[in-house]
């Protein structure tokens, strides 16, 4: 059982009514790492700069993850600032650097090619098609994708949701994929689309797993204690996909149960800035909260 | 076990994406009273004018419902006229003519005063009070409210609020009556503030109920399937005190599976103008209904 992340690693500046974090570690590829790090050992690919602290190469080399895919070349770390308000549903983005990433081609070391397990998170579907022609023959693949690409690359898209299990995505990027603002009508058509599973994120509100058959529809850990969300998404699929490549069977029992680790880790992951909270996350205790949830769920 | 409501019966005039209806049957106490004779026998007490339909007398008497509280006094029937866009979340209200509402006093007839579960739908809260009064002991008893109390009449509202056991809102509405924009935290206080219960209402988000050690949460029916939004909140409680009153015992088991039955009847109601759905809803028919959604929910 291997399990491969490939996606971005960045100096994050945030803002919430909670507090300020500057330069904080973050990117979809850690957020998902640390998560899935606290089921199994997590390959991890992506691109830093030469400005990127020794401290956070330290933090994550302290996680079960294997680095040997993350690459240090010339030029600054990806950078993005942005600010949550209120319920802090949705962040806005003050400035993005993409840095290093501007020109990312993600090479994947030979040792990683025979990922069975692989998030392919959200980037352009041209590239993430290039991670994929770089595997062997992974056995389950979910992919992150975002408005940008819905807009702009609708045609690789398109063709990647041929090649992907799971397409993971928020309700209102369903909407945008499908032009129908009814989230289960949506669903329903994103699978055929090609991926055999949909998961369609709510964020405060949960999230729904559309399979071949049936659909599980999962409310999110109701939470006092929001602190920072960024990240939450990639914290959840990291626990959907840590789950998973544990267990090292894709079946509808564990895939409902995955989206609930998912659901526990993304409401690790909110309770402090960046990767604060999920980085101290045991599996003892997402094994717990998970007994709690399921008890919060159970009819 | 007998079963009461009190609230509006109104003629309606409704426009969604999917049609438009002229003068429909309406009213809280109306989508409650379908709503609930799905399970047992339902007191009605509510105010018509002289215009009432005689067809739609009928209508509600063809149901398991008791109308010797419903009054016919002189003027015209309360009416609402609104309309839903988009993902239909919201009504937009573009007239209200109170009528005979505008006097409302209830007049419960004695044999309703033995009453043993009731439900107070949304109404001054100087009023939900009075009615609580003229009943002898009830066992349970379930209260609806909205903005406008919340703002207008805050202090009978708290007092009323030591008088209930079960305070039912929507989220917002929840933000509002404790200035608190976290729904968990926020349910907690109303609980704070006398209700045993507290059930929030997040529309197409699903529901909470806090319990006094814990909390369930419930999505809502995953549907294809909204034509009219309207009563969707009043179906809900109908399908709540209908189960529970049938069951004729509160307790955790129960007051779960009953959010588990108000969410199955607010899925029917929003399948049709009015009542149209709900009224044609069997009993078995909803235990199948509840049945297909414990295999959506169940971990």
């Amino acid at each position: 059982m291997s399990l491969l992340v490939v996606g971005s690693i960045a100096l994050d500046s945030v803002q919430t009514p909670y507090g300020t974090g500057k330069d904080i570690l973050g990117g979809s590829a850690i957020h998902f790492a640390f998560s899935a790090s606290t089921f199994c050992n997590v390959r991890l690919v992506g691109l830093i700069g030469k400005d990127f602290p020794v401290e956070y190469k330290d933090r994550i080399s302290e996680k079960d993850i294997d680095t040997s895919g993350m690459q240090e070349v010339d030029g600054k770390t990806f950078r993005w600032d942005g600010r949550y308000k209120g319920r802090m549903n949705e962040a806005e983005t003050i400035n993005v650097e993409l840095n290093v990433l501007a020109e990312f081609e993600p090479c994947i070391p030979d040792n990683f090619k025979d990922s069975e397990y692989v998030f392919l998170a959200n980037y352009s579907p041209d590239l993430q098609m290039a991670v994929l022609k770089n595997l062997n023959n992974p056995k389950f693949v979910l992919a992150d994708t975002m408005n940008l690409w819905i807009k702009e690359s609708r045609k690789p898209l398109m063709k990647l949701l041929k090649k992907v299990d799971v397409l993971i995505l928020n309700d209102g990027e369903s909407n945008m994929l499908t032009d129908e603002i009814n989230t289960i009508k949506a669903g329903k058509m994103i699978q055929n689309m090609g991926p055999k599973f949909v998961i369609i994120k709510k964020g405060e509100h949960g999230s729904i797993l559309f399979s071949p058959n049936e659909i599980f529809v999962l409310p999110a850990y109701p939470t006092d204690k929001v602190v920072d969300p960024t990240g939450a998404g990639d914290s959840f699929a990291g626990g959907v996909m840590g789950f998973v490549a544990r267990a090292n069977e894709v079946n509808q029992k564990n895939l409902r149960k995955a989206l609930m680790y998912g659901t526990v880790m993304a409401s690790f992951n909110i309770e402090g800035f960046g990767v604060n909270r999920i980085n101290q996350t045991t599996h003892d205790e997402a094994k717990n909260r998970l007994n709690n949830f399921t008890g919060m769920i159970t009819p």
